[in-house]
C-alpha cells in the first residue's frame, strides 16, 4: 500500500530530502511514475489535472497540499473519498506574519516613506497609533482568526467577520451576510483571508470597498488579500485606486498567477505586489501532518480539517 | 506663576489648539515671547538654545519634551532642577509600532520583494517563521521593554540587553558589558533603542555589527535604529553593507538630521530611512502628562522618570 504524491505548479528538487525522509516510513509514488493504481491508498495533491484522481480503486483519503482546496473541489470526477486540508502552526505562523508586516506597512505609510526617501525628502507624515485604526479580517477561520488575535494582541481594534459566529480574544466578531455591512462599515484596513467559494468568488470589489469606514485616521481605505486571486475583482480594484475610494492595497494572489507582465498591478505606486507566498507549505510539516493524520485514521479516530465539497472548503 | 514653553525645531501650528487648552489651566509663556522671568516655575522644553533656560529664579523642575534628554543633559548650565522626561503610552505604542514594522519589513524581506514587483519579476523567496528568527533589543527601559515584549508575543526569540538586568515576560534578558558579547552573538536583527550618553555615543558601528550572529535563517544581518543618530556610525554602516556583513538596516535616527542630501544612505537599495519619526510627543498625551506630574508634585507626592543628569538618561 502506498502514498501518491500529485504535486503539480511546484519544483520537485526540493521536495526531493522530504520525500526520501516520508519514503522511510511509507511507500510513496510520486505522480506521474505508477506502477500499480491498485496500491494507492491516500493521495497528497496540488493542483491535480482534471480527472487524475480517478482510477485509483483503493484511495481511502486525498490531502491538499495548501489550506485551500479550491484547486480540487470544482473537479467532477472526484474520486468519494474524505478530503483533508493543510493545517499547521508552520503555515498559520507564516499567514500571521505576513499579514502583520502588511497591516504595519499600510500603517505606518511604508509606501509614503519609501517614495519620500527616492526623492530624498525629509518629510514626517501625521501617524495615528493601532488603537486609531480599525483592523478588518475577512474569513475567520485556522488562519483569519489567529492573525486577528495577533492584530488584536498587538493594539488594533480588530475585527473579524465569517459565516459563523466566532468568538476570538480581543477581537469583534460577525456574522453572516446581514452584519456585513456593519463589519465592514468600522473597517479601516480589511485582510482577506476567505476560501474561494462561488459564494466568495469576485468579493473584493469596488462595492465592498466603498462600504468600507470612510473616515479613518489613515490617508484612506486599506485592503489585503492573502485569500486567492478570485475573491477580487483586479479592474475594479484599479480603478477604487484611481478614484480615490481605496488608498492602498497588498496583494499575494490574482486573477491570474503568476500576474502578467501587463498587469497595471505591478508598477502601481500604491500597490503591494507579492508572488503568493504569504504561506508557503513547507514539505516537513505537511508531511508530518499527513502521517499523522494516516495514523490516526488507521486506528480508527478520524480525519482532522475534512473538507465540505458542497460547501466548497 | 506660570508654565514656559521652549520648544525649537517644531511647527508651532500644530501645537496651538493643545496650548490655547493648557492655557486654560495654567499661565503660559511661549519663549522667546516672556514678559516676567520670575513667574516661571516649569518648564516644557526640546533642544533649548545653550544657556536659555538660566534666569528664571522661581524655576522648579524641567519637562522634556521627548523621551530621550540628551537634547539638555549636556549644557553646563543647566539649572540645578530635577528634569523628567517624558513617557507615555502614545509614544511607547508608536514606538513598538514602528519597531515591529521594521522587523517584519526585514524579516519578510519586503525590500527584495519590492525590488523584484519593480522589475515585475515573481519570484518566492524562502521564509523562514518568526520563531526561526532572534531579535534583540538594544536598551530595555521604557521603550525597549515595550518593544521586545510585544516582539516575543508575536513569536520572534526575542532577547534584550541593558546596563542592569530586566524581568520582560517571553525575553531572554542580557546586562552590562559583561554579557554584551553573548547578546549579539545571537541576535539575527538588532533593534538599538538606548539613550545616547558618553558611553553609547558610536556604538552602533562595524565592530559591534561584525559580533552579531552570522548564521540566522535571513538572508545576513539587519540593523534597526530608532534611538539616537549619535549612536550609529554612519561610515562604518555603510562598509558594513558593502563587504556584506551587513545585510540591511532601517535608520530613523542619523548623525545629522534632517539626513543630509549627499549622503548614500538615502538611495541605498538595502536602506530604509525614516525621517525621525519613530515615535512623536504629540501636544496633548505630553501636557496631560506634565500636568498631572505638576499637580502630584505640589500635592508632595515627587517627580516620575527623573533623568539623572551624571548618568545621562
Ligand atoms: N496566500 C497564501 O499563501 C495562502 C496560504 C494558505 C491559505 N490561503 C488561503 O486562505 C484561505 C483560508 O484558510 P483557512 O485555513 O483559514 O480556512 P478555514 O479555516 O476553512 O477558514 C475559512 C473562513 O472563511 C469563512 N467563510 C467561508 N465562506 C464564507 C462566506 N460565504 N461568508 C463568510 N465567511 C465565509 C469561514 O466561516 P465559518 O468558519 O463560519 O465556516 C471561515 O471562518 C484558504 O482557503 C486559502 O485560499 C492562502
Ligand atoms: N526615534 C524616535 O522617534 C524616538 C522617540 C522617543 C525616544 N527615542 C530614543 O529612545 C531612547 C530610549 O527611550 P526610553 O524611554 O526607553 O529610555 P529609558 O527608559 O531611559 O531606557 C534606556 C535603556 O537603555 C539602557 N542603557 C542606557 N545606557 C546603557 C549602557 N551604557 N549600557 C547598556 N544599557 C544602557 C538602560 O539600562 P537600565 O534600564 O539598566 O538603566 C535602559 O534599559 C531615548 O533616549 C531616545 O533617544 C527615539
Amino acid at each position: 500500500m502506498a502514498i501518491l504524491l500529485l504535486i503539480s505548479d511546484m519544483d520537485p528538487e526540493e521536495w526531493d530530502e522530504a520525500i526520501t525522509r516520508l519514503a522511510q516510513q511509507r511507500r510513496v509514488r510520486v505522480w506521474p511514475y505508477l506502477e500499480d493504481p491498485a496500491e494507492i491508498e491516500y493521495a497528497i495533491v496540488w493542483k491535480p489535472p482534471r480527472g487524475a484522481l480517478q482510477g485509483f480503486p483503493n484511495l481511502r483519503a486525498i490531502f491538499s497540499m495548501g489550506a485551500g482546496v479550491d484547486h480540487l473541489v470544482g473537479d467532477p470526477d472526484l474520486p468519494d473519498v474524505p478530503i483533508v486540508r493543510f493545517v499547521a502552526d508552520d503555515l498559520t505562523e507564516q499567514m500571521s506574519e505576513y499579514v502583520l508586516h502588511h497591516v504595519l506597512l499600510h500603517h505606518r505609510r511604508h509606501l509614503e516613506y519609501a517614495e519620500q526617501q527616492a526623492r530624498k525628502v525629509w518629510n514626517p507624515l501625521p501617524q495615528p497609533t493601532a488603537r486609531e485604526v480599525r483592523v478588518g479580517v475577512m474569513g475567520c477561520g485556522v488562519l483569519g482568526s489567529a492573525a486577528a488575535a495577533k492584530l488584536g494582541a498587538i493594539g488594533f481594534q480588530t475585527r473579524g467577520w465569517s459565516r459563523t459566529r466566532k468568538d476570538i480574544p480581543g477581537v469583534t466578531t460577525y456574522a453572516g451576510s446581514d452584519e456585513f455591512l456593519t463589519f465592514l462599515g468600522g473597517t479601516d484596513i480589511l485582510v482577506c483571508l476567505l476560501p474561494l467559494t462561488p459564494q466568495t468568488r469576485g468579493l473584493l470589489g469596488g462595492k465592498l470597498i466603498a462600504a468600507m469606514a470612510p473616515d479613518g485616521a489613515l490617508p484612506g481605505r486599506v485592503i489585503i488579500n492573502a485569500g486567492r486571486g478570485g475573491l477580487q475583482n483586479e479592474a475594479e480594484i484599479l480603478a477604487a485606486l484611481e478614484d480615490g475610494t481605496l488608498w492602498a492595497a497588498s496583494l499575494d494572489v490574482f486573477e491570474t498567477e503568476p500576474l502578467p507582465e501587463s498587469s497595471p498591478l505591478w508598477r502601481h505606486p500604491r500597490v503591494v505586489v507579492t508572488p503568493h507566498n504569504a504561506a508557503v507549505s513547507r514539505p516537513e510539516p505537511l508531511f508530518d501532518y499527513v502521517l499523522d493524520q494516516i495514523q490516526r485514521f488507521e486506528r480508527g479516530e478520524g480525519l482532522d480539517n475534512v473538507v465540505d465539497v458542497q460547501r466548497g472548503y
